[in-house]
């Protein structure tokens, strides 16, 4: 299904840079055909793995610009997310692999200590750089080391709250680290919160140092008399419209330059070796960059050339998809169906609006949606004000993101026990973005918190009633789906509650057991009518609830059989299987067999999900092999 | 060993306050006396039971003022981390059971649902104030009610990432907010930071105010010309020692009152007025006030006072420990012993610099030790940086704040495979702090992380072996002690590595197997003890490690003895019995029959550790019946 395109005319330059050093000596002219030959070979390769195809784009001139000013690897580049990160891979020896991006066993999209020294840190999930850029700064400042820590960090990384720890904690230490603030004005959706409106206030940089200027020179003047203090405490009129995008920085006692803009190569190389030479302590350099820089379409649509899957350099029309409805799309429409009959319904993303599935959603309700920004943490514990306050909060977030909120989940929704419903999306291997991205540990890190009700549907229309059983619990719960296309049966014409904790038997059988949970349920229905032609009858069990398990249906089926196996898209550590061990040591089911099916003991490399799910063996052969294992046993 | 202290000359006044609008009639005067009484109550109160006494007597004042001014429990007042809701407990109806506080089956020292309509929202962890009241007001936006959320947060609280999300988020909804900074110029360890430095930068309501003034009169005159700005772009002087508090909050987009005085009742009332009738938007409140206000001993020691054991009133004295030294001493004296060897060792705590131990490493190695402020995540991202670049960072943690760094955990430090030590102080329930810091679910939510290798010791001395282990093992791994003295064993005169993944065999037997973790092993080593009294031969395995496990000797003794009790102070959900189960599964010893012992699918209230050991069956005398019972069971 790929387009052949032409070749880029000439790769002869570009394929004479094997590392930095390389381009150290080039001209601004050569740099910029420079940057022109890796944005063609970036949308050529994109437009043929899929990738994270705007933000790289955007940051071209930066990236040859930070390589050319700075000693690399010596001086350490820390990418947030690192999706961005193409051009560097391209500047750093990786060009002939860069076909291979984010291929099954290919080049990861995003940096790796296994893939090149200069890959100074490993990144995946936002708004850590600043962290590992000053314990980088911190490590080199005790070996007496002078080389610098840079960290590139987007506007939308800013919002989460890491971030600003890591500010917090620069501008006390007052070490040197370079901040360098890529701000594009979105960062996945457009960007929401105080901070990014406030850097969007671009005053230029004439505007803002003619307020310094006239605050250094009349600040002079001294000994206004407390009648205009007592006028200005009462006043309405704030202070806020003065400040400009330097001022937050400095607050938090960096040095701010900018902004500049990020496409001009002679403007970012001055202000970079500037700063090289002569800066000392914590600065933030303020560029401003377009993202999809360079190629129409993704200029014109970032929010779809964010991340995108192969598609038509002309047209910029990405190839087909099965046309399946997913998870997400099902997730979305029926939380607006809820809604309107429902004013408590609210719904909250983070950043993520649209690959939640909301964005019909925001523009429907706009008063009862809230995307918070990268803010995983108080995504959950707004949500947690609002339920206090009797309405029905919805939180939707990617499983691995939802990492970040786990204190928030346990200690203001689940000890308070509050009405909120965790919708998350992603759960179990996600495919090409790899282990950084995978939700393959969420049962494992939810399960054990008291209150906490957590489902996972077989398919989409179980996903329908799972959400409105979820909305209407009087408690906390959560519901976990995976990404990409339902199994393509007809949707509900109407909602209805599921009985808390109740299961259903798909298949009876006496032979053996299958307890797959989510999108494990069809390949093991799979698997059981295949088992069946050579002999073994498997009951099939659709769990529905991790928690609370059908502890009656389980065991009865379990009893029966002498005979388990599990399923899951998730870690086998801790998981849904093991609550399965723990129901038949509690229940004293000794004799009972099991074998457990999920992710092993290590991070789940990236690649199509059907490969990572044989490799992982819970695909329906496995499940196969599996069974018919455990039945050959000795009694 | 309770002192006998004069009951407080009168409590009339207070007697007659049974809900805050009994307050709302008094004057000035008789509110002062009334904040006399209160303190009087608390004072002598938490000298019986212990109690957070600093924070619950800085805000005697302001707790008054606030209910005298605010419609509550209409309007809505959170307490972040709630420890300084004393007076609020007291004014709201609870003076009589106040007695009862942090006991047993008595008052919560945290705000509780379910103790009073007053207590709005459910606190303990830091910081998650602002985010909930938010929730709070958008929710009677939503309603169109128009009572206002007051949000009380201490200037500790504001270092964390969560109250920054929240104000960054509460500037963009522009909806009314009121949020309280309860500045005492330190949180639990004197503050650190960016923030909380410019915070102290008191120039006085007057200098703010002044130099507010001048710019709104000046900027009226414009266009200064391109040479100022040339010159300001390339001077040094940078604008930061301008800053007030008020501008960092404004840059917010919240509108700033303050700083005022938190013990001035006549300050507070007209300040907290002006605002309920004439604020709309975000305001956020500045309030000085001072730790232990009124009572000496605890104003000039407000670290020691935070919380405290019970204490004697006149000399301030805490009454006796038993003097066996605990594992967080043990823990810093170890460290120290270390660092002075290797360089490399470099110590973090997130703003519990003696509460962790390391407050005599922080003088020795000032260079080398890191109180980063209530900043969970970036510590250990920061430490990931820090590990990066060849140092070997511990980093010291409550169990139940770690909570907040599960993505930091699985992200920057296990996929990266960094050699971090995560050194989990307070595992297992802590007593009196119930719920919200019980450190019972660290097991859970660590053991599913590839590459983590998690060890817990049986006493101080194994502890002390295990810190070395971890320091030099190439990859993270994390130990978990409990909160309180060790076993008295004697310390190591050498360190030594321990195997990675080895168990130990305490006691031989060929009935039934004990498997304690942690601080279980002597209990359980107690028990089979008792058991051997009554003909059972129990075998006990120490395994050091909850991962890896030490399979080998594990299952041995498994099928030697065909009987397995698993003991922890964790959770019994997904913990170490459950990984104890796993490899049962996964090594196919069908037969061998368990019994996990470990907290119930419930959170443990608070009250004495003893008690709660006993409540959750996990001391001696359950172990004991559970393996009686685990006997009793017919092949």
């Amino acid at each position: 299904m790929l387009t052949t395109q032409p070749i880029p005319k000439q790769l002869v330059r570009l394929d004479q840079i094997h590392e930095p050093a390389d381009i150290r000596g080039l001209s601004v002219a050569e740099l910029e055909e420079l940057a022109q030959e890796i944005r063609d070979t970036i949308v050529q390769t994109v437009s043929q793995t899929g990738g994270h195809l705007a933000p790289s784009l955007g940051v071209v001139e930066l990236t040859i610009a930070l390589h050319y000013v700075f000693d690399t690897p010596k001086d350490k580049l820390i990418w947030d997310v690192g999706h961005q990160s193409y051009t560097h891979k391209i500047l750093t020896g990786r060009l002939e692999q860069f076909a291979s991006l984010r291929q099954y066993k290919g080049m990861s999209g995003f940096p790796k200590f296994k893939e090149s020294t200069y890959d100074a840190f490993e990144t995946g999930h936002s708004s850590t750089s600043i962290s590992a850029a000053l314990g980088m700064t911190l490590a080199k400042s005790l070996k007496e080391e002078s080389n610098r820590s840079i960290a590139v960090i987007g506007d939308g990384s800013m919002t989460a709250g890491l971030a600003f720890e890591a500010l917090n904690h620069a501008g006390h230490l007052d070490k040197d680290i370079i901040v360098i603030l890529n701000d594009n004005e979105m960062s996945i959706s457009p960007n929401v919160g105080a901070v990014s409106s406030f850097l969007s206030r671009k005053l230029t940089g004439k505007t803002m140092s003619r307020v310094k200027a006239h605050l250094v020179e009349k600040l002079q003047i001294s000994d206004v008399g407390e009648n205009i203090l007592n006028i200005l405490r009462k006043s309405e009129e704030s202070f806020k419209s003065f400040f400009t995008p330097g001022m937050l920085f400095e607050a938090f006692k960096f040095d701010y330059i900018g902004p500049i803009d990020g496409h001009n190569l002679d403007d970012l190389l001055e202000t970079l070796e500037t700063v090289r030479d002569n800066s000392t302590g914590p600065v933030l350099i303020h560029v401003l960059t377009k993202k999809g820089k360079g190629y129409e379409p993704a200029e014109e649509n970032p929010d779809i050339f964010h991340g995108i899957g192969p598609f038509d350099i002309v047209s910029g029309k990405p190839h087909g998809s099965n046309g399946t409805v997913s998870y997400t799309k099902v997730f979305g429409d029926t939380i607006i169906d809820m809604a309107v009959k429902d004013k408590r319904i609210v719904a909250i993303s983070a950043a993520m609006v649209s690959g939640t599935g909301l964005k019909e959603f925001s523009e429907k309700f706009p008063d009862r949606f809230f995307d918070v920004g990268i803010a995983e943490q108080h995504a959950v514990t707004f949500a947690a004000g609002l339920a206090a306050e009797g309405m029905r909060p919805v939180v939707a977030i990617y499983s691995t993101f939802f990492q970040r909120a786990l204190d928030q989940i346990i200690h203001d929704i689940c000890i308070p026990n509050l009405p909120v419903t965790l919708a998350i999306d992603r759960g179990g291997v996600v495919g090409d973005d790899g282990p950084t991205h995978h939700g393959v540990f969420d049962y494992s890190f939810l399960r054990f918190i008291p209150n906490l009700v957590i489902m996972a549907p077989k398919d989409e229309l179980e996903l329908q009633h799972m959400i409105y059983t979820s909305v209407y619990l009087d408690g906390p719960s959560a519901l976990r789906y995976p990404r990409g296309s339902g199994h393509g049966v007809p949707l509900a014409t109407e909602l209805k509650k599921l009985t808390i904790g109740k299961g259903e038997l798909l298949l009876s059988g006496d032979d053996i057991l299958l307890l797959p949970i989510g999108n494990r349920v069809y390949p093991a229905l799979e698997a059981a009518k295949e088992l069946k032609k050579v002999g073994i009858h498997a009951a099939v069990i659709n769990p529905r609830f991790i928690k609370p398990l059908d502890e009656e249906l389980i065991c009865k089926w379990a009893q029966h059989t002498g005979k388990i196996i599990t399923v899951e898209d998730n870690s086998r550590l801790s998981g849904f299987g093991s609550s399965i061990l723990e129901l038949m040591s509690k229940r004293g089911l000794y004799s009972v067999q099991t074998c457990m099916l999920g992710h092993p003991d290590t991070f789940v490399e990236h690649g199509p999900q059907k490969k990572l799910w044989e490799n992982s063996r819970i695909d329906t052969p496995s499940i196969i092999r599996a069974a018919t294992k455990l039945m050959e046993r000795e009694e």
